[in-house]
């Protein structure tokens, strides 16, 4: 499978790039604005893989030339860009396209984070607005650590909560998830269940703040 | 240190009676609107300790007669009668007495459950506003199973997350819930981290909602 990260330049989709190309066989395309910052990272991700013997090729691109390419793109970008980025890649989706949002908003006062819900429920509810109607859409990969992620010598050992109306798409994202050692996705059900999802990703932050110990956080439900 | 489970006859209750009661020597007050309901459930909570060798006196009582005589008040009531049972108990507790709220309010739809977000900004905001000045409040046992905490044979590996501006107060509750052996306090900061972690518990109920092989389910972070 085909995999555009797009702001796959940043923490999380370095992180995910590097999972996807060290424990599976998957094609990690990174995507971003800016095609030559894509391209740069994308080498890095490589050498990354190289050094730890796993021989793969992971190409860089302007955001829409890595989604028309893919099979799944995953929105790895801060949740201000979400609506921008999906109208930029729209006319490269077709209802072939699995879109995949692990946006979540926050805000800071001096308590700590909080989750930012938008008007319209959720995060992921503004890119189901904004992409084409026959568009799959699945959030998924929000409560990962991206520190934790991209160190490969650090295990794996979180749950990922997935979402969607769409079953065979969220079934094809939940694969995805498995086949990172170590992370386990959790169906959470549809986009109504939405905001509980989005709304870890401050906490996880939160704990970490107060708690020297604790970083890099994720979260396992048992 | 004598502690008052308001609402103590319902599941949050029941599973925090019998852990206090089974794990540590702190003496444990039922509280219920109907203090003959509540003896009936104290007196089960003892026989079942009883059966597994644990000889402890739990006593029930009407809520503000068990709120007057212990050192820490736990409101484990349904969030539509958190402002009520704080109001109902307000003249017997002082600066001594230390106000723990576990309550979530949960709306449900077809999609599953859902955070209910009062206006005030959490649940514990409300708790926060009934109660006298000078009663320090802390938030805890919000994301914990009620069926796997009160049933002892079930080990405990859940965190809860624990709030509150009052540091001394939320020391004493956090090393309330450390003696519940499994059990780790995880510090979240103040009243304004509220919303995050009250809304983790319709998240839980969802996850179990949509899993079969999952139920009665808590968290860790790690």
């Amino acid at each position: 499978m085909r995999i555009a990260l797009l702001g796959g330049t940043g923490d999380i989709g370095q992180g995910l790039a590097l999972r996807w190309g060290y424990d599976t066989g998957h094609e990690v395309l990174v995507g971003s604005r800016d095609p030559e910052k894509a391209r740069t990272k994308a080498e890095e991700y490589e050498t990354e893989l190289d050094s730890r013997g796993v021989e793969t090729t992971i190409k860089g691109f302007e955001n829409a030339m890595a989604a028309d390419r893919a099979d799944v793109v995953v929105l790895a970008v801060p949740a201000y860009h979400l609506v921008d980025t999906v109208e930029a890649i729209a006319d490269r989706l077709d209802d072939e396209t699995i879109l995949v949002t692990p946006a979540v908003g926050m805000k800071r006062d001096e308590d700590g984070f909080h989750y930012n819900r938008p008007g319209a429920g959720s995060v992921a509810a503004l890119a189901d607005e904004a992409k084409p109607d026959d568009v799959p859409l699945v959030g998924a990969f929000h409560n990962l650590p991206a520190g934790g992620l991209a160190n490969l010598d650090r295990t794996v050992e979180w749950d990922t909560l997935v979402f969607g109306e769409d079953e065979d798409a969220k079934g094809i994202v939940m694969d995805l998830a498995r086949e990172i050692e170590g992370l386990r996705p959790l169906d959470v059900g549809g986009l109504a269940n939405a905001p509980e999802v989005e709304s870890v990703t401050p906490l996880l932050i939160n704990v970490a703040m107060q708690n020297d110990d604790l970083h890099d956080l994720g979260v396992r439900f048992q």
